[in-house]
């Protein structure tokens, strides 16, 4: 019996942007549950002293990490497109997968949230932009936005984001597996066999 | 035409430790020239306003990366006992690697302070472990720390460290293939690409 593999990301998080793309297909093809666990990085970051990205604070880092992403992209054949303003503001679309993590739409919303951030460089702190988004998904924007901006949602992600950090989340993307945990797109692989192993 | 890989590492850094151990071969069978790059990390961590580890600093990372790297090591074959103290000074080790850089036993003697350090839990900040060391590779210990210990060796170090930071070298290994710079043992395969492909 594989075990389910969780699937903890943030939008404005540049490696979980492959990682993303690929995890559910790579999930399905295994045979492995995949749950989505959106969270903000922003709190985490914080418990380690830090008040904006790394990747912004040691620039030398941010620069490696830039030519290092469009080499995975190239490879992966995705799209890149540097965001004009980084970190993007993440909150809402981490709202509307918090509070439709249930949904059928939720692996597409994901994924059309990270083209529009990497890819299309559109800013995904506006709601605007994710209005459209969901509307080419089908779904209504104000519905879905109004659940999203719930008082007892706000406090789901927000819960979420305590959990991820009781759980030993430091950065993104990090896949759990049971108590295993797994840091960025180059361990996706591992972790799926892992969850295929069922390993303890 | 291939290009020549260069390989910076750092004996106290942990992902340089399954890194070392197969690069040689790697090379070799890739028909890649390795050059190998010992450096410092210290000055690049002091660099970025860290005085210690960051293993050490966010010791959420530092547990990870130990369980990671168990991973890593088991997946290679690799031995891994945590060295009882982190990181382990690296000077005398970096600059015998600096001085003998063009022998034709450096790798073998890279590859036994590795195993030192992390896989037998040795002191290789003591003069006596890497003198143990040398002499098991036919080498005269004596001679060998004498050259290594030079005014104009100890200054060849402090460039190569100088050279590293200028050249955007941050954490290790970095592997640089002209100014491609790949970071970390995941990136070997990659790198090693690089070097074949011959890309500018």
């Amino acid at each position: 019996m594989n075990k389910p593999l969780e699937f903890w990301f943030e939008f404005a998080s540049t490696y979980s942007y492959p990682a993303a793309m690929r995890v559910e297909e790579a999930c399905i093809g295994a045979k492995v549950d995949l749950i989505w666990r959106p969270f903000l990085l922003g709190p985490v970051f914080a418990q380690q002293g830090m008040t904006d990205s790394p990747f912004n604070i040691f620039p030398v880092k941010g620069a490696y990490m830039w030519r290092d992403l469009e080499r995975v992209c190239a490879a992966q054949g995705l799209n890149l497109r540097k965001p004009s303003s980084f970190p993007r503001g993440s909150l809402l679309a981490a709202r509307i997968c918090a509070a439709f993590d249930q949904s059928d739409w939720v692996g597409s919303f994901i994924r059309a949230v990270y083209d529009a951030n990497f890819a299309m460089d559109l800013d995904i702190g506006e709601a605007k932009v994710l209005e459209d988004l969901l509307d080419a998904l089908g779904q209504d924007p104000e519905t879905v936005i109004t659940e999203a901006q719930s008082p007892e949602n706000k406090k789901k992600l927000k819960t979420m984001t305590e959990e991820a950090i009781e759980r030993g989340v430091f950065g993104a993307p990090i896949m759990i597996i049971g108590e295993e945990v797994f840091w960025g797109n180059d361990r996706l692989e591992a972790a799926i066999s892992w969850a295929v192993g069922g390993r303890e």
